[in-house]
């Protein structure tokens, strides 16, 4: 399971702040807390910088890797500001967040990810929108990894978001994510899925645990790959022992490890 | 999700002293408890008593039944332990908990699942003792449900449990109960699936964590109902959340009912 920290982000306050005011030690402890919890990539997104993003994004990366060695995925909707972000990564193989199926964005996003070898996640909707059911999203996922496929992405680079929408609108739009995590997932060897949760449980109360139980159903559908706070014991406990049910933890050591470190929620 | 209440068992110590002492106010209290918490059967279980297990469970049979309309769950491996029990059932369809597809056993207790219309849980073991793979689970569920129905057994009667055995031993074994879940829904229609949790997670610590887990990895594969104690207000939180989750709550309404009564776990 690939857990990838979502706290640096301006739309959160605190970051916002502490971007404005350039307080590098408040992003680099968010960063390390991260980490220490399990994150495998910090996630970096100054999106709410409408003027000077790609400024904000860079100083972002540049801050994080001072503290941490970790590799960042870099996220904004703009190719420019992945740009500005990637010159500035140097922890490895970065995580681009994200390309979409949609034409001009699609052109935009794709040299980058060639040119840093990027990991790469890639949101399942097009010029059309967002799609409804399972067979929608995986039609889009299709389409996409065959494309970025035949222009040299690697499969296992390759992580899909079957994007998730609101049950409140829809009760069946958290069986369609459900379906279409397992059809990816039968219809390629190597490439990943992976999503933000948040969006199941919009509009309706006590969110946190509509969404660490999706999480568990997704992770039982073989996504293997999440963005969340990984400060939220209750959701990173449901995340190790699910990791441990489903047959990814060689003699439960990180399950033990995790219960003797006192991270497991009773 | 049918939810069967676990707690009237005397293999725990407080039910054990209070069959032992004709306690009868303190099992219609676990019994209510039950109910009120979710229950929509609850199982009675007089195992732990060898000289006089049948006497027992007629006798809490008709003490749950002095308290709550709901249904029981008449549970022993002894068929004549389980018709004394079915005898004194009064409150609608009586669920058996169960038959297994070794040939003694069948042959003792199918008769029973006819003559009293009940619901049957069906554990997928056979003579050649508990199966390893999801295929052998498949394998058992297949001639039990299809033998039960060419003797009159309706299908939607029919409660298979596929026998979760502890990931501590093999990391796979979750996984493999994952799989048949999932194969047996695909291969029948009505029938559904139930099991106990707890064998999961024996051996490793804090189990309730992973069994929780492991309901709700369960339910994302279609299981339909579930052995389990409902007085557990985590496990039930995340049971209503899922729920939700796959579509079998309309406008959300059983979840926003449950967070209003503040039954649901933060």
């Amino acid at each position: 399971m690939l857990i990838i920290g979502e706290l640096i982000n301006t739309s959160r306050k605190a970051i916002s702040k502490a971007v404005e005011e350039r307080d590098a030690e408040y992003i680099k402890d968010i960063a390390r807390q991260q980490v220490e919890a399990g994150a495998n990539y910090i996630d970096v997104n100054a999106g709410t910088r409408v003027h000077d993003e790609a400024e904000c994004l860079k100083w972002l990366v540049e801050t994080v890797q001072e503290e941490i060695d970790m590799p960042l995925c870099i996220d904004s909707p703009s190719a420019e500001a992945l740009k500005v972000g990637l010159e500035a990564h140097q922890n490895g193989q970065p995580m681009i967040n994200s390309i979409t199926d949609e034409k001009e964005r699609y052109d935009e996003v794709l040299p980058l990810v060639l040119e840093y070898d990027a990991k790469i996640i890639a949101l399942c909707m097009n010029d059309d929108g967002m799609p409804d059911t399972g067979q929608e999203r995986l039609d889009i996922a299709k389409n996409l990894t065959d494309n970025m496929k035949n222009a040299g992405v690697k499969e296992e680079n390759i992580f899909l978001d079957p994007l998730v929408k609101p049950v409140s609108v829809n009760t069946d739009f958290g069986n369609e994510v459900l379906d279409a995590i397992e059809m990816i997932h039968q219809e390629y060897d190597k490439v990943h899925t992976t999503c933000g949760l948040s969006n199941v449980s919009y509009g309706l109360p006590n969110r946190h645990l509509l969404n660490r139980a999706f999480l568990v159903m997704c992770m039982a559908k073989g996504m293997d790959s999440v963005i969340l706070d990984p400060l939220d014991k209750k959701i990173m406990s449901l995340l190790i022992a699910s990791n441990t049910l489903i047959g990814n933890d060689d003699f439960c050591m990180n399950y033990l490890k995790a219960q003797r470190a006192g991270k497991l929620e009773k």
